[in-house]
């Protein structure tokens, strides 16, 4: 019960305690550690200039050999609806598919079809780094967003299906979606953050410090069930292992 | 002749103009869009502060279903003397090894060693996040970075070493250093982006306007010709080639 209480106050709390003066100081600090996802949109749409400005951010994020191993695959509501027959996921305004791209290059850098686990790594790397500053910039524009991996069936846990629906070629993997929109309410605490302590390393790689995660999940498990009172996660992370298996078995076929 | 002088004027003015606007209004937009990688510090240190805030803002960054697969292990000059016996590379005063860590979750989610490309995938993707948000926050500190995949050793291509120099455990993979410090001199211009048609699709994959990348791979010729004069760049391609074959086959052995 203590435990629980302890838990309980963590995952209420969680703050960027150690940055907080840095973010009161500095307009993007404060956007970066105060970022929420956001899961439930009103019906607000998004410019086509701030649509622009969000795209723009991730074609201008680094990459590795400046090789830009990503595509954006964009959707209107409208646009959404015609390819999947259902609203765009929390019925967001605009959404964005973002794929890890190894099939662009094919052509100007032949040669490379022997390394396929390496590419699509720095691929996916890179995907990750041009999500982050499309996120951040639509941050910066007053435009709330939450990346999917699995609701509404659009990120790299249905792989297969979205490869269908959007006749991505072999060598593109949708790894997320990006839903952007405004908020319709309140947007939640910040889920809890692993400890600085378990993550940041001086020098080398400290094997006890980061598995000492016991009370964060604990918290996760407090959390989810405030906010899925009728869920259980137990059932949940099974869903998650079945989806996953399959990937597994598809990223071998189309990649490997 | 022709086509060396309209990719010449390309490569120098390369810019986001579609967003232009947006960029002088808001302070953020301005750094994603005009962030140049920095190759070349003085040896100005990095506060212990600012080192805190960047740290924060990979920690805060979002993830996959909030696994948080990363860590940061973090290196100042006499840090990595110690370890790599040299510089950090370019001189920079603070290097942060950013892993994709699917070990640290071994013992509170068990049960998901049957999937290991999808959760490497899932790591990689969350490490590319967090390394964007610390290089954003980096930025408005004033602090400049690059992120590095081979210079010095120390990113994917150079796993096995860094392994072995950082004791990293079986499921952690290095995937970049990110390395920061204060320009020593005047930032190089923005290397060439693909164009926006190649890059960013509505609905469903365009694989003709995918593919349109000659005169971007003109663009990066020329402007390794004009920043390494004595270089051969196909000789460079060959040298990254040869690498990835050996982390290929790395990455089969400790991870799949």
């Amino acid at each position: 019960m203590l435990r629980f209480i302890k838990n309980l106050i963590a995952l209420v709390s969680a703050k960027p305690v150690k940055a907080g003066k840095a973010a009161q100081q500095n307009e993007t600090i404060d956007l970066i550690l105060n970022r929420r996802s956001c899961r439930s949109f009103n019906s607000e749409e998004i410019s086509r200039e701030d649509q622009q400005v969000i795209l723009e951010a991730g074609r201008f994020a680094p990459s590795t050999v400046n090789l830009q191993t990503w595509s954006f695959i964009t959707f209107t509501k409208t646009q959404w609806h015609d390819v999947f027959s259902r609203p765009i996921p929390f019925r967001a305004s605009f959404a964005v598919v973002i794929c890890a791209d190894t099939y662009r290059l094919k052509d100007v850098l032949p040669g490379f079809n022997g390394t396929p686990f390496v590419n699509l790594s720095f691929a996916i790397f890179n995907a990750g780094l041009a999500a982050m500053n499309m996120t951040i910039a639509a941050e910066a524009l007053g435009i709330n967003s939450v990346m999917l991996s699995e609701t509404g069936k659009t990120g790299l846990l249905d792989f297969t299906y979205v490869k269908e629906k959007l006749n991505l070629p072999d060598g593109v993997l949708p790894v997320t979606t990006l839903v952007l929109g405004k908020s319709g309410s309140k947007l939640p605490v910040i889920p809890p953050r692993h400890p600085l302590s378990c993550l940041v390393m001086e020098k080398s790689y400290n094997k006890s410090a980061a598995t000492d995660l016991k009370d964060w999940f604990h918290q996760m498990f407090i959390g989810f069930k405030l906010t899925h009172p009728l869920s259980n996660l137990n059932k949940q992370i099974e869903m998650y292992k079945k989806k996953m298996i399959s990937v597994e078995s598809d990223l071998k076929k189309y990649f490997f």
